[in-house]
């Protein structure tokens, strides 16, 4: 089975239980970004992130034995979320291992969506060996947040959407910034894109000092960031473009962004005040980039995955002062 | 032609002009609600409220002679940036009619969708002598926010998709809370559902103190409010319901929901948290009847329409105040 027709099939077994999200469009921010922008929103999709199609995909696809035992997952932050709640709803149980320190809100809700949590300390405990030793003795399903196949053609059904709804808007020659952290979102859309849409181009956007894929993609080789927290993006802060996803990127993407945490903020703040959406910093960088990239971009048209609105009301209170 | 027939007619037209909103769901607001909770983001729609529907509709509905002398419209919010962009994107031009002290931004929105914006000394002037002068000496046409039967049937589209989406949903009992001013909106989605789906029944919200509806339907005769301001739901603040509209809510709706503005700015927390959208106070009192009057709603289920999402970032960052 090619990657192509494991995303179809993960359409499929997606349908009726992953929200369509629509484009939204706004003529303030064509204004600003210098062409058409169509924005599809995946802050919309259920638990606030494209992470829940990923989850479904890899869930759908488990067998009934391993089903039965379950899944685990580590993960602090919207891919916990997603797992936790396409599990509850599948009847299969999820671990979700999370450290001490995490939001209380964010723990409360994971919990909330279902999953059993296991809290680590960050600095006395190894997140890994705890999870495999409760993956042995329980036989769990470890669900990988990128590096995993069924879960990149997960994320890759957002490119059959985008493909589909890009032409009915009569675009099919255009850049697809997306924002990137491993890689599963932007090497499954790619896949789509290659068949259904081979006009419109994937290209990875991220936060200025972790641009770990944007420095891969140029160099031709993986790159790693020299840190992995420290910025407000802190959804798409990864050590390095993954193992499965890279040569996908590298084969299919165009060349990378990098925006600065003020601009994050200030895509924030537009997204608000003109589509009426809410992003976290980490969702918002591919709008950042078509904002203030523009130079960067080819086209009359550029198409815009505004990837997670999970963000602390504190965050979106500073970043709504860029209105002010 | 009757009214459900001119909702069709405009349905047509509005195609692919006006967004299809989805529906959005969240385990955490059900829990709340006691019930299953359907959204109806309106505030998703261009220009951020379902005012853009009933302004296509009257603008479309134009002959070719109206439609070259251009309309006007009197209006501080929601309906003047529904009028300025429909007409823009007729090629027709448009007057509105806005007080001088009108909030700077809302005034340069108006203006860059591509209205002329005549403003006026609320305390001197009389906006309807400088309508009715301007409307005879260019000869434009008015179209007024809610009782006029092209914009009632354009916001009628709205309970058409609703029929349909909340059909696909499997509910097809239930109340529909909906956020009333004038009651265009309710008025035109109670027509639609009585025809589309029977067992869907609109029910008007509105802020306490300004309940001219609530009343109205209780009494069974139109009932005045003692203001039409000094409340933060500022978008659904009316003297009283339409001429036209309300014998249709009489005939069709069930009895009102009323809310304070301390529930209204909850319930714009809790959209933002969990649905990821941006609400005015005045388009989630549907959300906040939904979630606070529980034991005046029947059935396992509760679609809200959730209107509006033109709101000041600094009323905004008040709503969030209730997450903390």
């Amino acid at each position: 089975m090619s990657t192509l027709d494991m995303i179809e099939a993960a359409a499929i077994r997606l349908n009726g239980h992953v929200r369509e999200t629509p484009i939204l469009t706004s003529p303030f921010l064509d204004e600003i970004a210098g062409r058409r922008v169509l924005i599809k929103p995946e802050c919309l999709q259920h638990t606030g992130s494209f992470k829940f199609r990923g989850a479904w995909s890899a869930i759908s696809a488990l067998d009934d034995a391993a089903g039965k035992r379950g899944v685990i997952a580590f993960s602090s932050g919207n891919h916990a979320q997603g797992v936790a709640y396409a599990a509850a709803q599948h009847g299969v149980s999820s671990v979700i291992i999370m450290p001490s320190d995490a939001p209380k809100l964010k723990i409360d809700n994971t919990r909330a969506l279902g999953a059993e949590v296991v809290l680590y300390d960050r600095a006395k405990e190894s997140r890994e060996e705890i999870g495999e030793a409760l993956a042995s003795e329980r036989g769990l399903t470890l669900i990988r947040p990128y590096d995993e196949p069924q879960v990149i053609a997960g994320q890759g059904t957002t490119g059959l959407e985008i493909a589909r709804q890009a032409k009915d808007l009569g675009v099919t020659e255009a850049d697809v910034l997306i924002c990137c952290g491993g890689g599963g979102l932007t090497s499954g859309i790619a896949l789509a894109l290659e068949e259904h849409a081979p006009g419109l181009r994937a290209r990875p956007c991220e936060p200025e000092g972790f641009d770990d894929v944007k420095r891969s993609l140029a160099s031709g080789s993986i790159q790693n960031n020299n840190a992995t927290s420290g910025n407000i993006c802190d959804a798409i802060l990864t050590p390095q473009p993954g193992q499965i996803t890279f040569p996908i990127l590298k084969r299919l993407c165009g060349p990378g962004f990098s925006v600065s945490e003020q601009e994050a903020m200030h895509a924030v703040a537009l997204a608000f005040l003109r589509l009426k959406i809410v992003l976290e910093p980490g969702g918002a960088v591919s709008l950042a980039s078509a904002l203030f990239r523009k130079d960067e971009i080819e086209g009359d048209a550029v198409v815009v995955v505004a990837s997670g609105g999970n963000v602390d009301p504190q965050v979106f209170r500073q970043a709504l002062e860029f209105l002010t």
